[in-house]
Parts: C-alpha cells; structure tokens; sequence
C-alpha cells in the first residue's frame, strides 16, 4: 500500500528543521549543513545529489539508500524548491538542483504561485500546486504509481501534513548541532493525540536516527 | 573552578522534559517515566536513588556516575520539589524522596512560598529560597565549598539559568520518546546567541547523550 513518508529529514537538538535566514546563499539557513554532516559523507547522497563516488556505506547510508526506496512522487513545500527572498517567483528559476535533479519521479511544489510544469532531464519534473496540501497529495498518489510519496520538506509542509494525520511513516535524523532559532518542527504540535509514537532508535557518530509512525 | 551543571536532564524527542499533568501520582507527568529508561535500569539510579544493587555499568551508567561527581549543592525548581497541585505548599512536605534523599548536600529550592529549611538524613538539608534565581545560585555556590552546583531542573528553571548564560555545562539524554505536550527545554531559547554549542554526543540503545557547554 502506497505511504506517504518523511526520510532523512534532519533535526538540531533544539528543534529546528532549518537555520534562521534561508536564502540563496544559505538555502539551509545559517549553520544548516552542520544539521546534513551524517548524510553529506554517505555513498548515496554522492552518488544521487552530486554524482560524484565513494562515501561511507554504514548505518548513515543505509537510511539514505531507504530514503530514496519506493518513491514515486515528492511533495516539496514552496522553500525547498526556492529561496524565500531572491530569484523566486521568477519563471528562470527551475530548483536548487541544476539541471538533473536528484528526484527522477514527479515532484509537487506547493506554492501560491501559479505556473507551468517544467520537464526537466532524468525524469523529474516540477508541478506547481496552488490548491493546498491534499490536493498535492491526491495528484502526488495518482503519480506515484502505487509507490510511495515522499514528503521532502520543508519544517512547515511537513508540519501541516502531521496535522491531517497523513503522514504514515517518518525517519528523523537527529544532529549534535544547535541551531538557536529557525523553523521548529514540533513545538505547538501535539505528536501523541496526533497518534504518532517512535518505534525505533538508532545512533550513529553524527546523528540519531528515529522512526515514528502511527500508534 | 566550581561549575553550574546540568546533568542527566533527559528530553523526549519533541523536547519535552516532563509531560503533561505533573502532578502528586505522575511527578513527572503523564509518560514522563518512559523518558528515564535509560536512567531506571542503571547501577547507580538503584544504588543511590532507590537503595537497591544491580543494574547495568554501561554507557548509561557511566553518565549517571559523573552526574554525582563532584556536587556540593543543588538548586532544584518548586515543581522538583512538590506537586504543583496538592500537598505542597504544606509544611508537611517534604519532597518527592522519604526521609534520606539522594542529594547528601545542601539543596536550594526556588520558590514563591517562604519556609524554615528542612534537615534530612544522610546530608540533605532543603533551603527554600524566594528571592530569585542569583540569590540561590549565590547561595548553592557558597555552600558547595569549591565543588560545583547541579541543576537538577526543571525546564523552567533550566531555562531561566540559560537565559542568563549562567550555565557552564549540560548533559542531556535525549530518549526514543514522543510526549506530544509538556514543558518544552529549546522553544524560544535561542541557544546559538546564547553562546552555546554541543560539544559531543554518544547513544546507547535508550538515549543519545549530548554535552553542551559554552562556546
């Protein structure tokens, strides 16, 4: 049965999904990369973000090769496709990723912007949906194929996803960074009476890895 | 040189310290006592918190050992002391831990609430102080004789000391658990400015232990 699922979404210890003052030059916020240390040095992230060899093969790895297991589809929220101040809204603007985004399904960027798809090389490409999170679920389910569909982020999508309950399966990773402010992803969010639970840990060097799911 | 440290405060996932509803039957709220697992089973919990032998000399362990070492006072916040609702403020109150608790020194408890200091067995006396968090830091320091001061908590007292970059060590676990609701540590405490950073962390099977020290 096709889940809709967070993988390898990165926490600091204090909370926060991402650090304060996201933009083109800090898409992670300032401090964020510190958050990405565990994935960063994995064969997976070499191999699927920036095509280059090597990297470790360890536990870190093994959550990034499942990260990217099963997905036919991705929601993105508005930031992880665009700066927040910058270059976007602006129709040149196709995606952090270059041209070959590490994606290769169909991805779903909720916006208030309306725009055309844009068909980019190696499978991926970029809807716009301006119309809330289900129906970016329901276009994002009916692409998928029966396969999975990720949601890739941000603090915010994600949060609204919690909310509905439709979140069916979530891999945090856990980094030894403090980020001091930014966006937090549970903090007001109600995580038990919303019917989630932790169902494993496990730690690595560089992060804690935690899956919850539905009780 | 005398430190003011935390130790062993344990956080769930979503950075609750306790959960919701403390009260006299859940001191530390409702599924507060899945926090402490990785505290509960170890030999030193047993053999100075509830008199008993056995229990595991691992990694655990060995954090619950250096949460003892060395502490001349302690500063504890009222719900630390007493239920928020119930039998205290009442003179008959005389904490969470029959008559030797597991302090062996003096214990400041901060408070709204005047009283006579209270002489336990063992070497626990609790004076209660209500003239702010200075004056019981002032207070625990002269009479932990060199040694350091522990913060035993709880968040909003961990929280006011932060607040005043007073603190200049915290080790905390972080437990494989959702709370949903409770006392948040991070939430607006903007840890970075403050001059923080985590400077090491290690997991055991039941918690990632992190230490937080000043910059």
């Amino acid at each position: 049965m096709s889940k809709l699922r967070v993988n390898a979404f990165t926490l600091s210890l204090d909370g926060y999904g991402a650090g304060p003052d996201q933009k083109l030059e800090t898409p992670l916020g300032v401090g964020g990369e510190n958050l990405h240390k565990w994935m960063i040095g994995t064969r997976t992230f070499r191999q699927m973000v920036i095509g280059k060899d090597g990297g470790t093969t360890d536990t870190d790895d093994s959550f990034a090769v499942r990260s990217f297991e099963n997905v036919g589809a991705w929601i993105l929220g508005r930031n992880m496709f665009g700066p927040i101040r910058g270059e976007w809204p602006d129709d040149n603007w196709k995606g952090w990723w270059g041209d070959n985004p590490p994606y290769h399904v169909p991805v779903f960027v909720l916006t208030h912007h309306k725009r055309a798809p844009i068909v980019m090389e190696g499978g991926t490409t970029f809807y716009f949906v301006t119309d809330g999170i289900h129906s970016a679920l329901e276009r994002a389910k009916a692409a998928a194929g029966g396969k999975d569909v990720r949601v890739g982020g941000g603090v915010s999508t994600i949060r609204q996803y919690l909310q509905e309950k439709l979140i069916d399966e979530m891999h945090l990773a856990i980094s030894p960074v403090l980020l001091g402010s930014g966006e937090h992803l549970f903090a007001g969010l109600d995580m038990l009476k919303l019917g989630y639970r932790c169902t494993s840990q496990v730690a690595t060097a560089d992060a804690t890895h935690v899956m919850i799911g539905r009780a």
